[in-house]
This record gives structure tokens, C-alpha cells and sequence, in this order.
């Protein structure tokens, strides 16, 4: 008998290996922050001891969910401006609020009120993009939580820079000071090809290269920044990025709404990576991401919730509903976008987006635990014939029961174990009180 | 002082009537079934006391929701097939398996189960169609649920009838049996136009008009639906329904997903209603109703989540977080559909749809005291800027914390008061069982 640090016994674990593997009375066994051993109860009883048994039974145990795309600390401005054009929603409401608000006070605790839900429905990953990253990071470092994050990089001054070039050294200084954490990893992020000179590119291009991270940006949103690139640049946005050298597997593009089918094969053929953000798609009117031809192309595609000013919640169980039904709707193919894959998108696929396959994204041994169990003694979750259909299209972020993320509890029957709900909620509500005093007159 | 039987104090009231007053700091005052009085905390603690204090701080106080559109039982089959083509599904899984397995038992049980998670998700009225109805109607007086059910007519046998004659007599017997219920009310309800012959049609008809109650069926959800009706008609089928003479305000139409101009014109007319299910035309990938053409008719539309074999769950916050999306998606435009009108469509309208405009729907003294309270204090509810935008694009039903229905407490602190959700789960899972075992070589 080995003795675990923690030993799960009972439940049905989905893998969301390639195989798919699903095994019912399972069984996990943790060692540190690392899965140790997958299989049934029965083996695994055999096998492992543990003074810290946790109870299976009812319950679904699968990987962590990983949340491609958000702007965390945009939970402080949450449902602030809705149901309006895109170009009111941003000149009205969200650039002014932002200019007048945005301070590292925000970001941290806007990050840690964005920790708390995602944890609270499941995630335990997420890939952000922000002002004051570094507060994020420390965010997320204390939630426990698993991140790749970047500065947003941009021409003109962020309330963090007055340059591109002081973006760019707090980018280093991040890809620094987070070196070798266990849960903290940095990405190089220029905000998009429309608010990014060629020079700047061409510098964040140089120092994903130089660290070896990736590059993450947002691309081909909607129809009008299509149309504004193409004048801009006098070629289609994919190739621009090629003639810059950044088509590579470290490529993250957000979004990609209108990537054609050149895009696509472009895509395929040096392994970039895209995030379809359904949710964010739709509110936003911005169209409908080709998300089964790239998935076909063999793409790899993350999906994620964007910020909460564009969809308005973090919850990763509606993004999955969205993404199964979105692409049937569209094509009037129910065929499309079955329930595992869509599961395997925010998990598995996700992990390889952010480049972290070798860490997380399924459950076998080796891999950091980073684990959910999900309470299926509901009534909306009975019967259950199908795990998978289950999770996509009648769970939602309240069954989370348990989350692991790298081996550590981090909520425990719904209840944060790194995090002060109560004491975030306020100093959010304190924050968003200053943020609509500063809308006076619009709001 | 005036003693009333509820009094909750405290709490941001969204009355829902035509004038969308929203109270902050309200109150609200029952008597009986019914609500004696909205108003601030301040008015309302003058004038009337209760033995039966409820502290509203923190909550949102709105109408329960109106789910215009279910098969209740259906929960049996949640999830049984997904993600196939619609003749596949209902061939080789939903027809099979309701043909195997749909009894009395069935029938009260899945419709127990459906209770449950209505409630738990702040529904508080539906509008249902299924066999052995009078079960259902049995499931929602014990669960304290309002509600507009009819036994499904069509021509061929059902599991509770050989003959349509036998149908019609049985939705007789319901009329006359439930007549002057205070939660239950019968429609009259033919499946559709593909499946119901003319005599059906006129016999059910003359019962409508003869009870003076609803007619209401499935009416142009695909578009080979709607070829197959041109075909088989000669006519277009709401030209159709007008030779038939039952085009008025009480007829229901589930769907409309192929109104045309003509039909929508028509349709506003003669004052008849239509339900918009989005999430269930987008995962059986039957078309995207057109909505907003319609409000802009004057015509008073529904929202429903439909059954559970098509959706899966009945989460109506889901329904208006996708009623709210879709639109702004396919229009590209994202004015559509703000959340104050999605809210109203989920309770005033939907009491419109069902004829109990003069019962429910919104919170104004003199109608019946069906309203939800939910749980701001969540970290995916905070902060709070608009309150609509919240309900529409942040929440859950698992946010919904206490339901009031007729008066009656039925769920406080999310445990349920009159069902027992541990028994009603494992006699579904039981019948899953069965229902698994019947389709032995096809699941």
C-alpha cells in the first residue's frame, strides 16, 4: 500500500484523454501537486492509502475547465452598459470608465473577485489579458489558481503606461518576476492588429521569441475591423502576421470570427492556435467564429467567456452550452459540435491553446491535479444517461461541488478555501460605487 | 396596523408591470394567495405587520418566471440522444423509448422531478403538453406549481389512448375535473398541423371555444415542417388555421419559427400568442424565430425552454440569457432584444401567452403572490448596475434562494417545502432504468 496525500474513491471520472477514457466507480489518487494514479475504486483501493479520503459517490470528476479568454478584472464592470452598438458601448462606457477607473487597486481586486467565480463554477485556468497584470498574477497566486497572462500592449498610453515601450518593460519585468512559478505563467500580448503599430508587433513578436511564450492577441473580431485592417495594412490580417513572422504553435489569436478558409489552412499549417468565445460573439453581434471548419482543418481551439463586460459572467458551463448549440443553430446541422467535443474544448484542447498539455487539461498520471467534481444529486441533473450531454446542456457553474487546482483544495462543498468571498464582494461594491460616481450623467 | 400573513422587508423589487417600476429598499406585503401591497420598506413597515417576517436584504424580488412551454415528463428522457439529426432522434430514440415506456407512472413522476427543478430555478407557472396529463396536473397541485396543461391529441394511438375520440374525451374529463382548481388550468391541445387531421382539428376547436380555454399547439418549428403542411394543404397553415376559425386570443402557438410577414400580420389581428423556445430550435437546429419582428407586431410572445429531451434542462435563465444573445447574433445587431424585455417575456408576457394576465406575471397588489427571491450575494451577481442586465446575462437558477406560489412559501433558502426531491429523484432513476433496458442495443 502507497500512502497519497489525497485519495478520491467513487464517482464517474471523465479523462478527456484522447481516448476519452470514462470510467465509472473510479478512483484518483494525488501525490503533491501531481495526479498519481487514475482507475477504478477498486484498484485504486488495493493500491493507495490515504489519510485524506474525499467521498466520489454522485459525483462527476473530470479535469478542470480553462477559460481561454477573459479580461478578469473587467468583473468590476460587469452588465455596466448592455443591449447597446458596439461603438457607444466602447466610447460611451467602457473606454471612459476604464480611463477614469482603472488602477492597480481594481485590477487586483476585480482579479480576485474573477478568481472566486471561476473557481465557484469549475475553472481552473484561465488565459487573461489586462491593464496591471501584475496584480492579477498575485491575484491568481493567491486564489491558487492556474493562469497564463499578459500585459495589454497597445500605441497609446494604457492607465499603466504612457508608451509602448514602458508596456513592453512591464512585460518583461513580469516574464521575470513570474519565472518558474508553479501556477503563474506570462504571455506576450499585443491587444490587436488595429491598436498596434508594426514597430510594437514587431518588438512583442521579438520578446515571446526571446522567452519562448506565447504570443496572444485578438484577431478578426468582426466585420468591421476586417474591413478597417485590410485598408489599413493593404493585406488580409493572417498574412500581415506572417510577413511579421509570428505564425507559430505559440500563436494565440482570440476570437477569429472572420478567418476564412486561406486563414484557416494558414493556421493549420504552422499550428497557431484560436479561442472561440461564442457567448461574447453573440452579445456583442460580432458573428459567428467558422469553429467547425477549423476544428475540421485541425485547428486547435480553446473556448472562453471573454470579459464580464461582454457576456457577464465567467461561467465556462454556459460558454459550453453556447458553443454545442451556436454551431448547430447556424448551420442547421444538429450534427455539429457534439457534447465531448465541446467538453474536450474546455479542457484538453484549451491546455494545448495555452500550451500547457504537458501540466493540465485531462487526468492521468503525471499531470498536475487540477480537477473538478461536479454534484450530480439535482434535480436538473436526473437521470443521467449521458455524462457528457450532461455537463454541456443541463449543468451549470452552481454544481461544482470540489475543485483541485495543482494538487491543492481550493473549495470544498462550495465553500473557497483560499479566498474571502465576503470581503472581495465589498471591496468590488466599493469600487464599482467610485466607477459609476465617475459615470455621473451617463450611467 | 394592518396584520398580513408575509411581509418581506427590504430588497430591490422589480414590479415587472407595464411601467417597469423598480423599487429599492421595497417591500412587499400577502395576504392570503394574494399580494395586498408593493412599495418602499419605509410605507410598507408603517402600515402593516406580520407574524411572518421575511428579510429581503440582498435580494432581488421579481415575479417567479413563466416557462410558456414544456413536455414536464420528458425529464425521463433528458439526454437520452443528443447531437443527431432530428428523424434519427425521434425514430430511433424519443419515439421508441416514449412508446415503450410512457405511463401514469412516467407521467407523475418525471413530472415531479420537473417541479423540482422548476422551482429550484424560480419558475413558478408552466404551460405543458404530454400524455396522461392528469398526472401532471396531479405533480403541480402537490408541488404547489400554477400551471396550463392538455393532454396531446394527434391521430394515431398514444400510450393513454387508441383513438383521437379517446383523446378529446380524455381532455374533457380534465376540464371538467380541474375546473375552478386555483393552480390548475386545462388547455386544449392538438400536437400540431403534420399530425392532426382536420376533423381532429375542428373537435378540438369546439372544445376550446365550448370551456372558453386555450388552444394551443406545436406550430411551424422547421422548415420541412412547413413544406410538408404547403404540401399536404394547399395552403399556407396559418391561412389554414383561419379557414379553421380558431384564430384568436387564445390561441398558442409553440414556435413560429416560419411565421412569414403574412402570417405575423395575421397573427397580430386576431390577437393570437406565439412561445419562443430559442435553445431548443438552436440544438435541434430548427431555424431562429423571428422575434423581434414579431414584438414590433404588438404580438404578445412567451419564452419556454421546452422539453428536456430537447434543451436538456429547464433552467429559464438560460432560456433568457439565449433569448437575450441570439437575436443581437443573427440580426447582427446588438440592440436587439434588451434584457428588460427578455425579463418581461419570461413572466407579464408569458401570463399574456397563457390567459393569466388578471393572476400572475407581475408584482401589483390584487394578483396572485407568485414571486422569487434571489441571492445577490454571489460573486458572479456583484457588483449590481442594472439589475435586468443581471438576471438576463449573469445569473442562474441556482441564484434563485425562495419562491413564493399562490401565496404559499414552496421553496425557502433553496429547500424545497412541498416536494421531496431525494424520493422524486431515485423513483426517476428507477424508471431510467427501465427506460435504458427498453432500448437495449440502440443506447
Amino acid at each position: 500500500m502507497n500512502a497519497v496525500d489525497t485519495l478520491i474513491l467513487g464517482g464517474t471520472i471523465l479523462c478527456l484523454d484522447e481516448q476519452m477514457t470514462q470510467i465509472q466507480d473510479g478512483a484518483l489518487a494525488i501525490v503533491g501537486d501531481t495526479i498519481a494514479a487514475v482507475g477504478t475504486a477498486e484498484a485504486l483501493r488495493r493500491q493507495f492509502s490515504s489519510q485524506n479520503i474525499i467521498d466520489g459517490k454522485n459525483t462527476l470528476i473530470m479535469p478542470g475547465l480553462i477559460n481561454s479568454h477573459t479580461h478578469a478584472a473587467m468583473t468590476c464592470f460587469r452588465g455596466i452598459a448592455d443591449d447597446m452598438n458596439l461603438m457607444d458601448w466602447l466610447n460611451d462606457y467602457i473606454f471612459p470608465a476604464e480611463a477614469r477607473n482603472v488602477d492597480p487597486e481594481l485590477a487586483y481586486w476585480g482579479s480576485m473577485l474573477a478568481c472566486a467565480e471561476m473557481i465557484k463554477s469549475g475553472t481552473t485556468s484561465f488565459c487573461d489579458m489586462y491593464i496591471f497584470e501584475d496584480e492579477t498574477a498575485r491575484a491568481a497566486q493567491e486564489a491558487g489558481m492556474r493562469c497564463l497572462l499578459g500585459e495589454v500592449l497597445f500605441d497609446f498610453p494604457s492607465p499603466n503606461y504612457q508608451t509602448p515601450q514602458e508596456g513592453l518593460a512591464y512585460t518583461r519585468r513580469l516574464l521575470e518576476r513570474w519565472a518558474g512559478d508553479p501556477l503563474i505563467r506570462i504571455a506576450v500580448e499585443p491587444h490587436s492588429l488595429y491598436t498596434c503599430s508594426r514597430p510594437l508587433l514587431m518588438e512583442a513578436i521579438k520578446l515571446a521569441d526571446e522567452f519562448e511564450v506565447p504570443l496572444a492577441l485578438h484577431l478578426l473580431e468582426n466585420a468591421s475591423e476586417k474591413q478597417q485592417l485590410k485598408e489599413k495594412l493593404g493585406q488580409g490580417a493572417v498574412a500581415y502576421l506572417k510577413d511579421l513572422g509570428c505564425l507559430n504553435e505559440r500563436l494565440i489569436a482570440f476570437h477569429g470570427v472572420y478567418l476564412d478558409e486561406g486563414d484557416i489552412g494558414t493556421f493549420r499549417d504552422h499550428g497557431c492556435k484560436v479561442v472561440y468565445n461564442p457567448e461574447s460573439n453573440m452579445k456583442l453581434a460580432s458573428g459567428f467564429a467558422p469553429v467547425s471548419r477549423m476544428l475540421k482543418a485541425g485547428i486547435r481551439v480553446g473556448l472562453g467567456t471573454d470579459g464580464c463586460a461582454s457576456n457577464n459572467n465567467l461561467d465556462m458551463f454556459q460558454a459550453m452550452d453556447t458553443a454545442a448549440k451556436l454551431e448547430k443553430a447556424i448551420n442547421l446541422d444538429p450534427t455539429l459540435m457534439p457534447a465531448p467535443t465541446v467538453v474536450a474544448m474546455a479542457t484538453r484542447e484549451g491546455a494545448h491553446v495555452l500550451g500547457m498539455e504537458q501540466i493540465t487539461g485531462c487526468l492521468r498520471p503525471q499531470l498536475k491535479a487540477d480537477l473538478i467534481m461536479i454534484d450530480l444529486k439535482s434535480p436538473h441533473l436526473t437521470p443521467m444517461y449521458n455524462p457528457y450531454s450532461q455537463l454541456v446542456y443541463a449543468a451549470n457553474g452552481a454544481d461544482v461541488k470540489t475543485v483541485f487546482i495543482n494538487g491543492k483544495m481550493v473549495m470544498k462543498d462550495r465553500r473557497l478555501l483560499t479566498l474571502n468571498e465576503e470581503k472581495i464582494m465589498a471591496k468590488v461594491c466599493q469600487i464599482a460605487g467610485r466607477i459609476s460616481h465617475s459615470l455621473k450623467g451617463t450611467l
